[in-house]
Parts: C-alpha cells; structure tokens; sequence
C-alpha cells in the first residue's frame, strides 16, 4: 500500500460576540479537533475512523459527519472524487456546547486535505466547504465559527451571498474567558426557538452594537466594546436555556470582564476581559457561580489573536 | 435697553449613510443655518424672526419651531426659563430636502444660547436638547441629524437610552457628493411607510453591513465601506418616493463612486467619493440622471471631517 498523510488542528470558536449573532467569530487557543487525511491507493473509506474523549458521541458515516462533508463538498468541487481516501479524526471538543465543536472537525479536515494536494486553495476558499460541514451538523451553512477556526483570530461575515469575510485585528491585550457548564445544547434547538420576525427597532439597536463594537475594536476602546456587547436577537430568548447565566454574567462583569455573553448556541458563556490575568480571575468566579447554580464546568483562558488551523504533521 | 447676543452657524448633515438607519450621520461642510439669539433686558419674544430663502416656510410661533423648541428645553432643563431672548434664523436650508434642516435650526439655536450663557455645558451635552427641536419637527427625537450637526464630522449613535454617541474619524481623502432633487418629502411621512416588523436575517444583514462599514471608515478600506453601503430597514421602501433614484445611483457608481443611497429620508442622495475630484465629477453625472427624470436640483461636495456648529459672531 502506497500512502501520504496530513494532520491538521483547528481551533475551538466563540460566535456571535454578543452583539455579533451569526455575523462574528473569533478563535480559541489551544482547545480544537484533529484530523488525519491519508491518501491511498487501494481503498476508500466510508467510515471515519474516531478517537479523542468525544469521538463515541458522533456518527461515523463520512456522508452524517460534518468532517466527512466537508472534505465530499471539496473533491465534488475540485473534481477529485477520484480519490481514495481515510480518514481518522480526534474529536476533542464536546457536542452542543457552543464552542464550534462541528466547525473545528470540518476545518481541520478541510485544511488537511487542501494540503495533502498541495494546497491549491486559499484558506479563504476552503470556508464554503467548512460550511457544508455545518449544514449536515446543524441544518444552516453558516460561517461564523467555521472562518475564525479556519482563518484565525476574529471575523465578521458580512455577506453570505456572495461570501463576503472580513479578519479583524484585535488588541494585543485583548483575552477571553470561556466557560463550558456540562450540559448539552443542540444549535438547532437553539435556532428553532427564535423569532422570525422581530421589531424595527431592535434590528436598528443591534446595527448599533455591532457597528460600535467593532468601532471600539479597532480603535483599543474597552469600555466602548463593552457597552456595545448587547444581543437583541437570540439572547433574551436564550438565556432560559442556561441555569444561571444572567447571575454568571455578573459575576464576570463584577470581577473586571469588558463585556459577556452566550458563546454560540451555548450553553458556553463567554467574557472578554483586558489582559490574562483579569481573565483568569474572571474565570474563577464563573466557575464557582455556575457551580452554584448545581452545574460543574471548565474554563479556558485565550488572546483574541489565536491561530487558526495549522498543520502539524505530514507524512 | 440692554442687550448681548451671538450668532451661530450649523451645518447640514447626511443622516442613515445607507447601512445606518437611525445611528449614523455626518456633518455637510459649507450649508446650514444660522440662529442669533439676544439676551434682552426689556421683553421676551415668542415670536422667531426670519429671514433666509426658506424664512416664510416654517411656523414662527416659538413652540412650533424647532429653534424655539429646543432653546426652551434648554432654559427648562437649566432652569433659566426666567432668560428674555430674541431669536433670529436664517433658515438656508430647504425643509423636506433629507439634508437635515430641522436639525440644523435647533443645533445652531441652542450653540448659540450654551456660548451666550458661558458655554455652562459641553457640546455633547447640547444634544439632547436639539433633539427635542426634531421632535417637534417630524414626531421622532432622533439624533442622527443633531449629533454631527453639533459635533461635526461623523458620529455614530449606539443608544438612545443611555445616550451613547461616539464620533469616528473619517480617512481624510472621504469625499461626499450630496444632490438634492426638487421635491418636498416630509420625514414623518417618509417614517409611516416603514415595516413595525422585519425579518429576522434582514436585521441580521443590517448589523453586518454596519459593523463592516465602520471597519472599512476606520481601516480605510474604500472598497468595504462600499460593499457595505446597503440599507435594508428603509431604503427599499423609500426609493419609490425618489423619481430616478436608482438610475441616479448606478449613474454615482459608474462615475467612480463608493457607495450611494439616501440622504436621511430623501429627496437628497448622497455617494461617497474617493476625493474631491471624482466627487465633482459624480456630481456632474448625478445632477444630469436626475435632469433627465425630470426634476432639477442642487449639487454639493463636502469632506466627510467637516466642522460642526461654530460661533459666527458675538457681541
């Protein structure tokens, strides 16, 4: 058997910001999937090979998984069907928790294999197969965790038709706490409880935030990203789906944190803090709150300007 | 009789700037009005005298003007309400024109009286006081007018509850071309064709197209704020009262502009421009298309940094 192989991380994200809902994303240090792609020449195979402390929780079948998707949208799309492929995939970021757990698969198997082929895409072209990954997880394409886990640090997605994504520096002093409570959220759930309409004026209060946060982003200003970070759209309906998130977010916000919010679906909570340090202590006090309210959690402390999908070994 | 008086000037402004309904605007260099206000020992007036080509087009009753409106306000709030004054306008600016006349009364009116007194408050503070002139006007306490009148150059308002307004600087070559065709709109009728209600991925593509054109002003990318330029809350209801608008807005994009849409609630259009030259020429086109719809009317060209209301004289 003649064989190459490629591994590839990408990283855990934070969606929606706050203000951002399905418009903003930012990457996690650290905590991510890996997917190895070998290239042979004697069988495909239909069923993904799993390990990592979630790899029993999801299914195997390339065509149900969102990593499988993902690298069948890229072969259609490049006219490489053709190839003979295995997969193996070390899933290490829980179900349903909020913190792109889908997207990290799909994008590490996406920049894998665009790289075993020598890369003929740009990272930037590898985000609508990522997407189609997402579709089969969720039932919407969307990019908001699949482009920072791609791309790196933080993004706006401006437009979807055509695709339109924007990477934002952020301040180099700029750190998240994440806090995942053990219990578990299926984003579609969490989609099927919003509102399909909502009024005029809510719509106009939330161009507001996100244009302001971005404005206080890109300008160092943290007190003005802190006001902005405000969601109008999912939050109010979400936070029921969460024990004790408004008590969490307050503490975060007494002990320091800029600004707090759903990550994603949730049931993760993230906090934007200035400086390591702060975020430590904000994770601290997360955690003994939550725990409070009856629910054991973890928490992970990252800059803003986290990489995005690496390759870290090739064979 | 004892008297002191001051003479103030404040410039139009172009409010909503396409993805900003409601929370963006900028100041208009060269075109506004000018109030002058005289503390007198003798008698107060209730009646605004007037001049200027739109002098006779606006109720001179005190509490029926926005001027009068907003002095009142202020002299309530300060508790000077026992303050005789004159009042004079010179009203420049055409009512119903999208250029933010009402505005421009009340932000000069109440400059005037602040410097008058000392200057006892800051400019930022002023604004909610011109706010109450807009009501007055068009039935809506907006800011996006008074805020860039009173603060020059371009403001953002992220909350009207605190009122949260940041003022962003523009790249110095950010050019407008600001046309108003001759027809009337009144706001308030432009307002009741509004949806109460909007999809919820229509406020969704609002806040993306906000946050990107505040990215793209403060990074200087050109080409995003124009991608960005798109207002989906009022725009698509409101072009049918411009006769030739969109013809007049492809013609401001072929002739090089950024981006074009309605100036506050129309007839006035503006595009932005990359310099003063290629907003000359945008100019030209613009005023030609709309020729050619039938309706006539009056060009400008304004750096986006322009000032905001000034002291003419004191005496």
């Amino acid at each position: 058997m003649n064989s190459r192989s490629v591994t590839a991380f990408a990283p855990a994200t934070v969606a929606n910001v706050g203000c951002g809902f399905d418009i903003m994303g930012f990457a996690v240090k650290g905590i991510g999937d890996k997917v190895t792609i070998t290239l042979r020449d004697d069988k495909d195979t239909s069923i993904i090979r799993m390990s990592g402390c979630y790899g029993n929780m999801i299914p195997t079948e390339r065509n149900k998984n969102t990593a499988g998707v993902a690298i069948d949208a890229y072969l259609k799309a490049t006219g490489r069907t053709d190839l003979m492929l295995d997969i193996f995939l070390e899933k290490n970021l829980p179900l349903g928790s909020g913190l792109g757990s889908s997207a990290s698969s799909a994008a590490a198997a996406i920049f894998a294999l665009n790289n075993l082929l020598g890369n003929p895409l740009t990272t930037t072209e590898l985000i609508p197969f990522a997407m189609e990954g997402e579709r089969i997880a969720c039932g919407s394409a969307h990019a908001d965790n699949v482009a920072p886990s791609l791309l790196g640090g933080f993004v706006l997605i401006r437009s979807y038709q055509p695709l339109d994504i924007i990477r934002v520096k952020c301040p180099d002093e700029l750190c998240c706490t994440i806090i995942h409570p053990h219990i578990q959220l299926k984003t579609s759930d969490a989609r099927r409880i919003l509102k399909r309409d909502i009024p005029i004026n809510d719509a106009i209060r939330q161009s507001a935030n996100a244009a302001a946060f971005m404005t206080g982003m890109i300008n160092e200003d943290f007190d003005l990203m802190g006001r902005s970070i405000c969601d109008l759209l999912a939050e109010p309906k979400r936070t029921q789906l969460i024990p004790g998130f408004e008590k969490t977010r307050q503490t975060a916000l007494d002990n320091g944190a800029i600004g707090c919010g759903i990550s994603g679906s949730g049931p993760s909570v993230f906090a934007l803090c200035k400086g390591e340090l702060i975020s430590g202590l904000v994770a601290e006090a997360m955690k003994k709150t939550f725990y409070e309210a009856g629910l054991n959690s973890d928490t992970f402390v990252s800059r803003l300007n986290a990489p995005g999908a690496s390759i870290l070994q090739t064979n």
